[in-house]
């Protein structure tokens, strides 16, 4: 039987950037998308507790099957495993999203929320990001490399417990110099809110922000990423910082 | 100066939780509170960007502002130490949360999601979690324990870019064992879905499930808690899998 690979994504169902990957994805298997009727951005790993989903049937055709749930990318997750797939799904992609996820816009990020709960919940994940807000980004140099990690990833599976945070320069193909398997950088958004007033002089805040990054180390993702090349980050659905529980341990004792 | 110490939650403003920590806090310094408006339980890491936000003023008296804040609790703490807090924060307390934040809850938390936040713009933070759903919890034997954590932790000052996620057993003092400094474990939450149909018999999804742990280890939170111990897993925000950067290395090599 062919593999099942379900795609999700935070940009919703009417992405560019998702029918670019589901394109490449019915290429090895049989595709089921289930993705957010609305733009999820900035979602992370939330979920939807206090009010009801519904599901609705876009397409169902050999081959593809495409939902919209009015949900986060972390619901569409549970939401298709347990209830639109008709097999166990054999690898779950987000993306391709439009705009980085790299460093930590990791955790912000509702495409990467969506892989962290499919790693958790036992399936290999990947997701897919490039380096363009545009609605109408070229992503025709990432494919072939997007086809390769797909390929390799089917073919041998992740170990336990890792998934694929992959982002890609916006850039053309022959400037793309190749895959580096990376760390996630160190950064910050800083000035996060512009203050206005509204007509009754009343303030309210805009998210804006600037991305800080001063941790341009050879193994992180945002050197790759300047560098020229598709940064690979495995990442975990452990928050645990093991290093520093021996001095956290320390700081615990009774005195 | 005295210290200054934020506090939020994702319960609302309005939580026991919460009013139990502010009063905790004001013996070690002045607060501020920013808190959500209404219960953004299940938030995550994520954040308000597709409309602006208002703050409301709750209460401004001499060591003690309270705001309501229309956004997340990761919103929360933006927005307070931009714009609401009169110098910089020594401290960022979220919680207390009703309801565990152990093992991967930590991953759905708005509660926590405050916390990485904070953490990684740079300020000491702590969540606090009591394992009871209650609105009106008893929070009566968490208290002490609080207390000597939140000084300990204003007098020694975390390792940077390490933040604590404390659980504490519903349990009345005589049967709280003290403290232990342990590892998420492993865990899922499964059939996260009731399915039903509306009046016209369309189908509808609650979200549901059961928490599923078989990772009881001894260094584990959730063995601690059920032994009766406050776990207290040192976290941080790096997604990074350090220990599959190897594997993953020899995966995308070229072929």
């Amino acid at each position: 039987m062919k593999p099942l690979i379900l795609i999700t994504n935070d940009d919703s169902f009417v992405s560019k950037g998702l029918r670019v990957l589901d394109e490449v994805a019915q290429e090895f298997g049989d595709v089921v998308v289930m993705a957010p009727e609305c733009n999820s951005s900035g979602m992370s790993h939330s979920i939807t507790t206090n009010r009801p989903l519904r599901v609705r049937t876009i397409k169902e055709s050999e081959g593809l099957n495409v939902y919209a749930c009015d949900g986060t990318p972390v619901d569409c997750v549970k939401m298709a495993t347990e209830h639109f797939c008709p097999r166990r799904v054999d690898l779950v992609l987000s993306g391709i999203n439009h705009g980085s996820n790299a460093s930590i816009n990791v955790m912000y990020s509702g495409t990467m929320g969506a892989v962290i709960e499919a790693t958790n919940a036992g399936y290999d994940a990947v997701g897919f990001s490039l380096l363009s807000h545009q609605m109408d980004a070229d992503f025709s140099a990432a494919v072939p490399y997007i086809r390769d990690i797909i390929g390799r990833v089917l073919e041998e599976g992740l170990p336990e417990h890792v998934s694929l945070n992959v982002n890609i320069p916006s850039l053309p193909a022959s400037e793309l110099k190749g895959v580096k398997v990376c760390r996630e950088a160190r950064a910050q958004w800083v000035d996060s809110f512009v203050k206005r007033l509204d007509p009754n002089g009343m303030p309210y805040y805009w998210m804006s922000g600037r991305f800080i990054c001063n941790d341009m180390e050879a193994d992180t993702d945002e050197r790759a990423l300047a560098d020229g090349y598709i940064s690979v980050v495995p990442i975990h659905p452990d928050y645990t910082n093991y290093q520093a529980i021996g001095e956290i341990t320390q700081m615990m004792k009774k005195r």
